[in-house]
C-alpha cells in the first residue's frame, strides 16, 4: 500500500502511528510518500520505507489535516507552507481522508478570516502580490508576504519560493474560476485551495465524530 | 520610458543598440527590466539603468524574439530557458514587439516540430512530465526533460526549476483551454505559450520586412 504522508499537526500523529504499527508488525508492505522535507525526516527516523510519485504515480491513501473545509468538502491547506507537494501527492490519491475539528468548518473558502496561501516565485514577488490582490478586489482581498521571526525575513518553501497569504472579507465565488485566474498569473506556482480532492472528511466535535463522504 | 530587455539572440542586439544610443546621448530617461540573469549582466555592463516590476508594474515596450509565431500572433518562447520572467515582464507591457525571420512562422503552435517548454518544480518531475504527456496524448505529445552537456545534467532555470520540453505531432487545438489544463497540474510553474500577448510581429523574409499588428 502506498501512503501519502502529510506534514501538519494532525498528520504528524498519523505518521507516528504508522511507524508504531510497522514496528509492532501490525502493518506491512507500506511505501510512504512524504509531502515535505520535515515529514521525510520524521518518516525516516521511524523506519517507514519511503518512495516518491516518480516510482508510484498512484497513491492508495493519504490522511491529512486542513485549515478550512467548506460544505462541499473543498479545502484550504498550506498554512504550514508545503501546499505544493501536498497537492501533488494528495491529487494522486485514490482516497484522501481529511481530519479536522469543528473550528475548521467554514461557510465559504476564506470564511475563517485566516490566510489562503499562494506559492509564488521570488522574482518580482511584490508585483505578483499586487496582481493577486487586484484579482479579488471585490472580495476585499488583502495580500501579504509570509515572513518568519523578529527580522520578518521572507518564509521560503521547500521549493525555494515565497508564500503570499490572501485574506478575503467576502466569498470569492466560483472556486474553479478563481483557481484558473490565480494560476494564469505568471509568477504564481500554486495555491492552497484543494478543490474536489478530499474523498472523506472526519470532523471531531464536542459530541463525537462526524464522517462526510464526497460520493 | 520603461523597457523590457529580453535574453534571446534577437533581443541581445536590441540591448546592445540601446546601450549604444544611451552612450551617444540619443536616448534618455530609460529604465530597463531584464528578463534573465544573463541579460541583467549584459545591461549592467552597457550602463543601462535597471529597474524591476515591483517599481514599474507597467512596462512601456519590450522587443524580443520568439521560437514560433502562429497566424493569430500567439507565440512559443523559452527555448532559451527564461520563459517565466519573460512572460511576467512582457505580460506587463503596453507594447510587445516580436522580431522573427520567416522560419519561425507556423500554422499552429508546435508546428515546427520543436519544443514547447514547460517550467516545473524539481520535486517528482518525472510524475509531472508524465501527466503533461498524457494531457496531450491525442496530439502525439512526447515530454522530455531538458538537459545540458555530455553528462546530460538537468537544465536549471533562473528560478531553480527544471524544463520539460513538449513535442507535438498535431495541433493541440484551443490554446487557452490547453494553457489552463497545463497550469492546473500541480508541479507546473509556467509554460512557453504566449497567448494574445504580442501587439506587433515583424517578420524578416527574403523580400524584406512584413509588419503584422494585433489590432
Amino acid at each position: 500500500m502506498v501512503l501519502g504522508l502529510g506534514p501538519g499537526s494532525t498528520a504528524k500523529h498519523v505518521v507516528d502511528r504508522i511507524g508504531e504499527l510497522l514496528r509492532q508488525g501490525k502493518l506491512k508492505d507500506i511505501d510512504g510518500i512524504p509531502t515535505s522535507k520535515k515529514t521525510h525526516e520524521q518518516a525516516l527516523s521511524l523506519g517507514i520505507p519511503l518512495s516518491d510519485l516518480n516510482s508510484h504515480p498512484v497513491v492508495d491513501l493519504a490522511i491529512d489535516g486542513a485549515d478550512e473545509v467548506d460544505p462541499y468538502l473543498n479545502l484550504v491547506k498550506g498554512r504550514g507552507g508545503s501546499l505544493l507537494r501536498e497537492k501533488m501527492v494528495e491529487g494522486a490519491c485514490k482516497k484522501f481522508v481529511v481530519i479536522v475539528d469543528e473550528s475548521k468548518l467554514v461557510n465559504y473558502i476564506g470564511g475563517s478570516g485566516l490566510a489562503m496561501p499562494v506559492e509564488v516565485i521570488q522574482f518580482c514577488w511584490k508585483f505578483t502580490a499586487s496582481r493577486l490582490q487586484n484579482l479579488f478586489q471585490e472580495s476585499g482581498c488583502v495580500a501579504k508576504l509570509r515572513t518568519l521571526g523578529e527580522k520578518a525575513e521572507p518564509y521560503v518553501t521547500d521549493n525555494g519560493n515565497y508564500i503570499i497569504d490572501l485574506y478575503f472579507k467576502q466569498s470569492i465565488g466560483d472556486l474553479k474560476a478563481a483557481s484558473d485566474s490565480i494560476l494564469q498569473i505568471a509568477g504564481v506556482v500554486e495555491h492552497g485551495m484543494f478543490i474536489d480532492m478530499a474523498t472523506t472528511v472526519i470532523v471531531a466535535g464536542e459530541l463525537g465524530l462526524t464522517v462526510k463522504n464526497k460520493y
